[in-house]
């Protein structure tokens, strides 16, 4: 059986309370905790790649999630990613696949997740979503996608509702 | 967008421990929580089918939850389920399906999955199972799986390792 | 019985993560589901009378508070309050009791708690140490208190120590 | 500062669940953590005595308990209980402090706590019980206590309602 190739990029999953400052900070990756807790026995293997809140993210780190997602042997990706710019990471990975630097891209299923609520705090979505992305990115033709809220969206037809907290087909 | 519906039979994901008795029981089903923490907007629909311990159902139990399957307009579909029976349900799915009175399992993506930790007592995989669950019911061809610990199966090809608490391809 | 008055000024006890926004809040107070999970049946009375981070507090804050202790017909006082400005509070509840306006404070038994980790991000010491604020609230004599990491302190000498994050006996 | 002895019995408070069999046994105790999620930095030594439902409590354990608080050198002392016969336990200790071989139980402030739900189930009441004993242990005089619901009762002056889950003054 294929690895499955997971790679972190911060975001609000994997942000965690300070309790000496009283603020969020990005300790390490919850990661490998999420999956022990699920009891997962299918083939991930964790990358702690970068842990930015995405709204810090620039063209600079997107084109290093590109290149972690071609370096890697494996054609399931899943890539944890702070909500708001997660669109934004997910069209870039489509457009940079049109080019011929990138066009390895094209053959994997790349699916981008996250989470609104840390899931350090407690009652997080993070377990639910990263369980949905990991079945998505086993089970899903190649393309890029967006997987949150229960359902997948190809990374170019979906956006963020701000007011909401939600993503919704564009 | 189609429903996708949710058919509860209890098992351990339901449980709740009774601080009266000191005893587990099955108050009543977690689902509506689950999917509320998770922002799940995918149009799912929560049908309680029965709360059953999944070492007690008994083969009219099963053909009860072949009907529920059948009945639903629904051609996705999550069943939650007790682990221990878990396998045994999935292939009687099958088998049914073979017949004439119940051909129209044939048609449909059905998916088990469940828990070996209850929701309710914190640190469970409920949460993400159900989540990959959802997405395997969204993207798997039309069959009969289990779902659980990250992979899919189809259910007669798999088992439930006792001595481990988890699910292996067979 | 008396009653005992729980009053609440905020601090990190009572923040919460807002998904919308990534930060910490004051939604409302928590202290009536803190008691309610502990089966509280002392009778306790909660008056939630601010929400503030102590950082924000100033002295017309703290008369408030001395103010609401004078005015409820308890003897018996928990203020729940945020641990960095905890100790001035303390002091100057014991510097106005000696005024003749709130010489009233001199026979109540006002202890100050709060929490490091918010009560509802889970993991919290929020539980416990109200737990034992209540209880010190019975049992000691008239004072000014402040009761963390599982002991009684006289407000007049303690200190909180920030590189550590707990209080000790100055 | 004298140390406080803490004394684990077992109870519900130590209950876990055991995922491969389904049912709550006793792994091994959680006060540590308890008091490490609390912050406690006071000088409490944890002596895990034996692991029971108090149901399975005999004259002999109880004996055992009683011969652990005259042992230690500590006068301050948490002993951690089953609710079902906390009541009973506490009275024997009363009792067997009245004969020559136990009179040294006499001397000490000793405290009885448990909890309705488990803490490794979350949403227990254990932790607040935990910091209240722990409280009581410091600041009311020798006697033998039971600590529920936020309240200290004298041990021969208290009734645990089964109906309710409640303990009551007597």
């Amino acid at each position: 059986m294929s690895k499955i190739q997971i790679i972190a990029t911060g975001g609000t999953l994997d942000k965690e309370y300070d309790s000496l400052t009283g603020e969020l900070n990005f300790p390490q990756t919850h990661l490998p905790q999420i999956f022990a807790q699920a009891l997962v026995t299918a083939p991930v293997e964790i990358s702690p790649l970068m842990a930015l809140d995405s709204l810090q993210m620039n063209d600079s780190d997107r084109q290093m999630i590109a290149k972690a997602c071609i370096e890697t042997n494996a054609h399931q990706i899943v890539v944890t990613h702070g909500t708001d710019t997660m669109v934004e990471t997910g069209k870039m990975l489509i457009t940079l696949g049109e080019s011929s630097e990138f066009d390895k891209l094209r053959g994997k299923t790349i699916v981008l997740t996250g989470a609104m609520r840390p899931f350090a705090l407690g009652n997080s979505d993070a377990a639910f979503n990263l369980g949905a992305a990991l079945m998505a990115a086993q089970t899903a033709p190649p393309g890029v996608y967006i997987c949150m809220n229960g359902l997948l969206h190809s990374a170019d037809r979906v956006q963020k509702n701000r007011q909401l907290g939600v993503f919704e087909a564009q």
